[in-house]
């Protein structure tokens, strides 16, 4: 183990149920759950996958080592059966998931996991913490990016969010199409770019925009951004050109009506001869906000609270169901509960993704459906077979949208995709949505 | 360092400040920062702090190894000159703040960094990422509590945060009041009491409620809480007392109209003659929903998705700002910037409270003061003394709310207060507030 174990990310009840479940012989039953939302955020037409990658590295690092045994039998969380169980766990199931990257509609099984029930029970926990928060983040910024019509969104988000959620969010922005991070700790685990100049502290340290400039062009010469809103936007523009001989990169405004202060920082830039100066702004912006700014003249938008927090939505909603078991004589059968406005339907599901071949755009899809039902969503269908026999023998037609991650508890090829490839997947997934579901209107709905 | 270093839990801009800033000559002149936020959110009359145990721990963990170096170097995030400052880093400032589970209101220091400027520059994003997450959390719990009216919030997000955030949810939430959490790690980490009994998958992999229960039982006796709605609540409710004999310690209902659903429960359990069995809710609760809850038989409430998401604000707005800064001439000045709508006002204050002098109610404090300002928030003043004097060594009339945390560096005997301490104080600080400012509308305002 390299990487500090995962095991007591966990729930309580998840090892209760284990402990529970091996003395009745129902734990080493095969089981099927899956991760999906039983429905989108109001206003939203689809979701963004994000956190695979994470998932798939807990899952691997999920392992109780002495201290979290000593642990749990101090405080009588499991017996002594449970405790040797837990020894030898390693997970030895199998997994499927959509790419990072991906859309997601509602009721989409995003990640399937086959193994003994009491395995696949217990990581109930730390697979929805990761994907509830990462699916949250990639969705809010797949919505920026469509508001930022080819614009940069940059991520800055760590101050306004927990210290590691903060890494994670700046991954999953990544994967959704974000530029950049200001985060250090996600540039370096992640080998993302970073990006960042100057704050309010450092001119007020400084006494004035002219030394505070001055001190930042010693160090990275013309080619920076300029805070130019400490104290007077105006002079803090004029400051900036003079010192650069109208060379510099970019000034960043992160205050005021932000459409109004862009379209007059942008007239007195052109008309002190820094045409090519671009104009970043930041301030408590949303995908919505970015959509209201869309005609000011703006070349880039830094991003935090929203971003980190999901933009109104600060986690996917995202369930772990069991879908299927096997019975007492060894056959999967569909389980379903029947909780009042938590129905599940039950039973293993393939889907594949068709393009052009929907015929509505509504904001969200039908309901979980039967067996071979296609759901519409947009210009996009998405078939999903109930099905026996494990989800890489199932044949469909379009784009099999589950790849076969974890072999027996292996990582499979498919689990090896970079960031890279998931920018380049979100890319094209939002290329097949239609521009109705890809609008964002100027006020949240 | 036996802890993970924090150093990269940065900001890149702060480091490009700290270079900028030796380079300068400004980097060495003594500033001082303080946490505050500029208004509450709306519909709350106060916040709750907590982290602030976290960030005394990783303000310890600040430290740059040779990795982190090494990759800030090979990615030109800083020069040699800073390079070898940061080598040598480590943080010798002092550092007062108000007590975990102290009240809070708008613009009061919650934390108060002195240290020369780059020192204190370089905590900004890790401080904030802890303080904006815990006090969420815990200004969202406290008002579950206010709302539960003495009875029980156990913490069970987990699962719809960031698995990391998720353990400083729990601890969050356990200064602020709840009585217990359901993760694991958070358990072990903090020493607090963890909960749970099984889910609905437990009981879809048994069958049946009669078959879950009795694996459940054979485990765990009767002393333990039933889940009855996966099928039908009045059949769950009749297979738990059944087995039991009637000595069932508690059901537990997620689902459905609850408080409809919690009469009936009630009426059923006693007409079964199990009159010492508790009813546990849980499903989407929040402030407002626990509020609207008061009416009906309930014992405790299970609080996962609102709690871990700061029930509808998912950071507490906090902001790091200097307000006071060493001159040429080594004399300490106020500092303030005036950007449209983010105005703060300069100068060290020292913060004082009186209960019992208020004559207000209002659901939000006076904005930041002049000298010596006194606030009324309902019947608390705050006196806000603006000073040249290190805060500990100013008198004022009241209880000073600021603790000494750090002296040069070094943790002080006040900031060695546990989880334990922090919940009595909580216990008094919510105490000191009016009914008003304690009362929770049954719907979001």
């Amino acid at each position: 183990m390299t990487q500090p174990t995962t095991a007591l990310l966990t729930d309580r009840y998840e090892l209760t149920m284990l402990d529970a479940a091996l003395r009745s012989g129902v734990g080493h039953r095969k089981a099927v759950f899956e991760i999906f939302t039983r429905s989108l955020p109001k206003g939203r037409s689809y979701g963004m996958v994000a956190g695979t990658g994470r998932a798939l590295e807990a899952i691997g690092s999920f392992r109780f080592g002495r201290d979290e045994l000593d642990w749990l039998s101090r405080n009588n969380i499991v017996s002594p059966e449970a405790r040797q169980y837990l020894a030898d766990y390693r997970f030895t199931g199998d997994v499927w998931g959509f790419g990072e990257g991906e859309v997601y509609f509602a009721d989409s099984p995003v990640l399937t996991v086959e193994a003994p029930f009491v395995d696949a029970v217990i990581l109930e926990t730390v697979l929805l913490s990761i994907y509830n928060y990462d699916c949250a983040v990639a969705s809010a910024v797949t919505r920026m990016v469509d508001a930022a019509d080819g614009r940069a969104i940059y991520e800055g988000g760590a101050r306004r969010a927990h210290e590691q959620a903060a890494v994670a969010a700046a991954r999953a922005a990544y994967v959704a199409g974000a530029t950049s991070t200001s985060n250090l700790e996600a540039g370096r685990r992640y080998a993302m770019p970073t990006i960042g100049t100057i704050g309010h502290a450092f001119v007020l340290a400084h006494g004035s925009d002219e030394a505070a400039f001055a001190a930042q062009h010693e160090l990275l010469g013309p080619n920076t951004v300029f805070l130019v809103d400490t104290f007077d936007i105006a002079s803090g523009i004029r400051a900036a050109v003079e010192l650069t001989d109208g060379q510099l990169t970019a000034i960043r405004i992160d205050s005021g009506d932000l459409a109004t202060e862009a379209f007059k920082a942008r007239a007195l830039l052109d008309e002190l001869g820094a045409e090519q100066a671009g104009i970043i702004v930041s301030g408590d912006l949303d995908e919505w906000s970015i959509a209201t700014l869309a005609s000011a003249p703006i070349d880039g938008y830094l991003v935090g609270t929203s971003l980190v927090t999901g933009s109104g939505f600060p986690t996917a909603s995202m369930v772990y169901k069991p879908v299927a078991m096997e019975d007492a004589d060894g056959n999967l059968r569909p389980v379903s509960k029947r909780s009042t406005g938590k129905t599940t339907t039950g039973g293993r599901k393939a889907v594949f993704r068709r393009s052009g071949g929907g015929n509505s755009d509504g904001t969200d899809t039908a309901g979980r459906g039967g067996n071979d039902t296609a759901r519409s969503a947009g210009p996009i269908d998405e078939v999903v077979i109930e099905h026996d026999t494990p989800i890489h023998e199932v044949s469909g037609s379009g784009r099999p949208m589950q790849h076969h991650l974890m072999t027996d508890g292996k990582l499979a090829e498919a689990a090896k995709s970079d960031l890279e490839q998931a920018r380049l997947r979100a890319t094209e997934a939002r290329a097949e949505l239609s521009e109705s579901q890809r609008s964002v209107p100027p006020t949240k709905r």
